[in-house]
């Protein structure tokens, strides 16, 4: 398969690459390294990856930012960052690609386990995912030509708990290779409309 | 208690007002009836509501729009919709209705089914409802002062059934009366970050 890794370079993206790249032509895309860029906040920065890749098979969206912040200092411009970018922009992945990925391809996106199990300054993230969430249960019953999508929640990585601990109190991590194998599953299985949480 | 009723003219509205008028000073809004009227797009609009009524115990929404269309019909644009609308109306209804809100005061929300149980036509609905109730579990262990949130999230109404029915195929509906009970649930009880679930 041919497949779009967008957030390569990130930690989830680089377990997945190695997961999918022993058996898989993999493409790797960030902000501003990998084989091509892309501004998923940017509609036309969309377009123009799939421009310049053509067809594929499959994409695997390990990215978008949020504001994280305490619910006091926050009004509506701090939600609008993870809106238009982590939210907005997997989605418009999927807006936009859908006219470049081949029959039966498959569409994988990343929400997050505080969606369900939220900390303090993580309100913005929670409601993001809880959207990408819920828009991938609805996307899947309307997908044409045997298109899928799903997407991985994962817990907090092992890898950022140096950064992320003193958030995520009481929350046991897990090691992003053991996050890449949901992303395989999605990928290569056929399974459609699935939210696969991870720890 | 005096309650602000965001939505009072529509169906779940005018059922919440039965409920609560009976024993509350219910206030009510809508974008062009009521006592009140606001556009909940326009934060500045939702500022000057609040500055109108001054203080308050609880706000009830009961209120907010989205795209329904086709999903192979759907961009950016159409998502954006319920994103300013019922999504990010309802949060600034509580981003600058905590200013005026006394201590232990209350928000509750309304969602709606499709952010588990997907129909056609209904992604955006699903993202927007997705959002919302996570919004709401994050939200609610951040608010300071006592301050509550919940949400209600109903399935489809029987009021709404010649309408809506033929998208809602083997749903069972519920009367609007029941629905209103969650609200009730939600501003007289004590608890907070609450999904209530109603059908």
């Amino acid at each position: 398969m041919k497949i779009i890794l967008v957030g390569a370079s990130g930690t989830i993206g680089q377990a997945v690459e190695r997961e999918l790249a022993e058996r898989h032509q993999v493409i790797r895309v960030g902000r501003s390294s990998g084989d091509y860029q892309v501004d998923i906040r940017d509609t036309a920065s969309i377009r123009q990856l799939f421009q310049a890749i053509g067809k594929f098979d499959a994409l695997v969206a390990a990215t978008g930012s949020v504001h994280f912040g305490a619910l006091a200092e926050m009004q509506a411009e701090q939600f609008a960052v993870g809106l238009n970018d982590k939210l907005m922009g997997q989605v418009n992945l999927l807006l936009i690609g859908r006219e470049f990925i081949n029959d039966g391809g498959s569409f994988t996106f990343t929400s997050g386990v505080l969606s369900d199990d939220p900390i303090v300054a993580g309100t913005s993230a929670s409601m993001v995912n809880g959207a990408l969430n819920s828009f991938v249960k609805a996307a899947a019953i309307e997908l044409p030509r045997g298109l899928r999508v799903n997407i991985v929640s994962p817990t907090v990585l092992v890898e950022a708990m140096d950064s992320y601990g003193p958030f995520f109190r009481g929350f046991k991590p897990v090691p992003a290779v053991d996050v890449a194998l949901a992303y395989a599953k999605s990928v290569e299985g056929k399974q459609t409309g699935q939210i696969y949480t991870v720890g």
